[in-house]
């Protein structure tokens, strides 16, 4: 089989290097941000980049700032090799992985905070998140200053912290969502999924499942409180160890009531393992 | 006397669309960023930026979010016609001259902080100041995207923030410090000298007097607490009616004790009217 090569560059100036030169030829340029660990759902977002734009730069950085003293940082998975070789199958053109300490130098002293979008559900399930993936987002889009940059909607509410900052800090680049990519069972494919048990993986399952269920009821007009509490109630019969919400919330502002157009978001432990999923009602 | 016509933009979108023209030309672009109530020490900022660059671009914003609530943001003073004609007669090519609005529209919500340099002197004495001056900086940088920007030493501790989060957050701009500006007494120019009374205006005029002083003892070898202590006596002798700080700190991190290069601050209100200045050892 054909081994594809897949250019690596590590540092800033090495990047606006290929970037300035693409733009000398008149392409254009997207971004797709990720911390590696690559799946299908990673793929799927360069698959739609390369339909906007000439050239694709995936990012791939584990950032230290979004984890938590408890989180998983040092556990989360790495494959550098096998990041390359799945980005040079999808068309990508260039990967950037630069160094911890490329992006956070000796005397790096500056946050990027969004309030309101960022201050609930995993805002409060994981605080400093937010602002961890304000700042390295921040970095990233004016390191490679792309025309557009590609986000999940598996992490629906990172996106609309990154579609927040980047209108507020003006940052003339064009973010787009894309549908979040599910396995056999409906569970949303993740870097996190390879952490799961045999029997961990069967409960994941059932996340999508009970989120569907609830979209149909809240379609049929039951009450948003009643829909959230049988949520909850499902998600810990069916075996999930720690839930930390499941809410129906606006799929723009994340308020809560929630007006149309709808969301339901969940987040819950299996064994050790944080899933998060979302889904329109 | 002929009257110099100066272009006058209000909106992002008319800025970014005189700057890709400039661009297109093969133009180098400047900005500087003010507050208006232009006085010389503004002007020299334009003059210097247009030794570096073709282009030069003045913006003036009266930035609501970096005056505290006690502050002065509505007596500030504000005169567009009189600054345009100013700047005109510097050779400015553009004012950018936005409103609040258009800087913070409804849903506004994400704020740049610096910790480090921002953490002391007007830091303290102006609690949210700094975080107000890199978020609206950081937006006229990636409104504008200039190739040098020019900002006063006059606030010097400002220079430093701005320096600091244009490094953190991968800003491609090249931070120009220029000289204060100063009156025939030394007193350093400020949009803020016309609000003192003749008695206060003498007053004023010792604050860059009792720096100096300052400077040369400690280039003598005079102990660092013992001139900054003599310092604030000096400034209640003078006539000052509260004094913020006079420190001796490390030009480049604002460290305390100072290691050389080190340089003089001082905070201190003229009857109401609050005067900073600095200097180097």
């Amino acid at each position: 089989m054909l081994q594809l090569a897949l250019p690596i560059v590590r540092t800033v100036a090495e990047l606006r290097a290929r970037v300035a030169a693409w733009r000398a030829q008149g392409d254009r340029i997207g971004l797709v941000p990720t911390m590696g660990a690559l799946h299908e759902g990673h793929l799927s977002l360069v698959h739609l980049a390369k339909t906007r734009v000439r050239r694709v730069v995936a990012s791939v950085f584990v950032n230290p700032t979004q984890f938590g003293p408890n989180e998983d940082f040092d556990a989360y998975p790495r494959d550098e090799a096998k990041d390359a070789q799945s980005l040079a199958s999808a068309e990508c053109d260039l990967l950037y992985a630069p160094t911890v300490t490329e992006m956070y130098p000796i005397g790096f002293s500056t946050s990027v905070t969004v309030s309101g979008v960022s201050a609930t559900m995993d805002g409060i399930a994981r605080p400093g998140h937010f602002s961890g993936v304000a700042t390295v987002v921040s970095k990233l889009l004016l390191q490679c200053a792309p025309d557009v940059a590609v986000f999940g909607e598996k992490d629906y509410q990172q996106l609309l912290v990154i579609r927040r900052l980047v209108r507020d800090l003006d940052i003339p680049v064009e973010i787009i969502g894309a549908p979040t990519a599910r396995l056999d069972d409906g569970l949303a494919r993740s870097s996190r999924n390879a952490y799961l048990s045999e029997a961990e993986r069967i409960v994941a399952g059932r996340m999508n499942v009970i989120m569907t269920d609830a979209a149909v009821r809240l379609r049929a007009g039951e009450a948003q409180d009643v829909v959230e509490a049988e949520g909850l109630a499902a998600l810990k019969i069916a075996g999930f160890d720690r839930i930390d919400y499941f809410e129906v919330r606006g799929a723009e502002d994340l308020a809560r009531p929630a007006k149309a157009p709808m969301r339901i978001f969940a987040a819950a432990f299996a064994g050790k393992t944080r899933l998060i999923d979302n889904m329109a009602v």
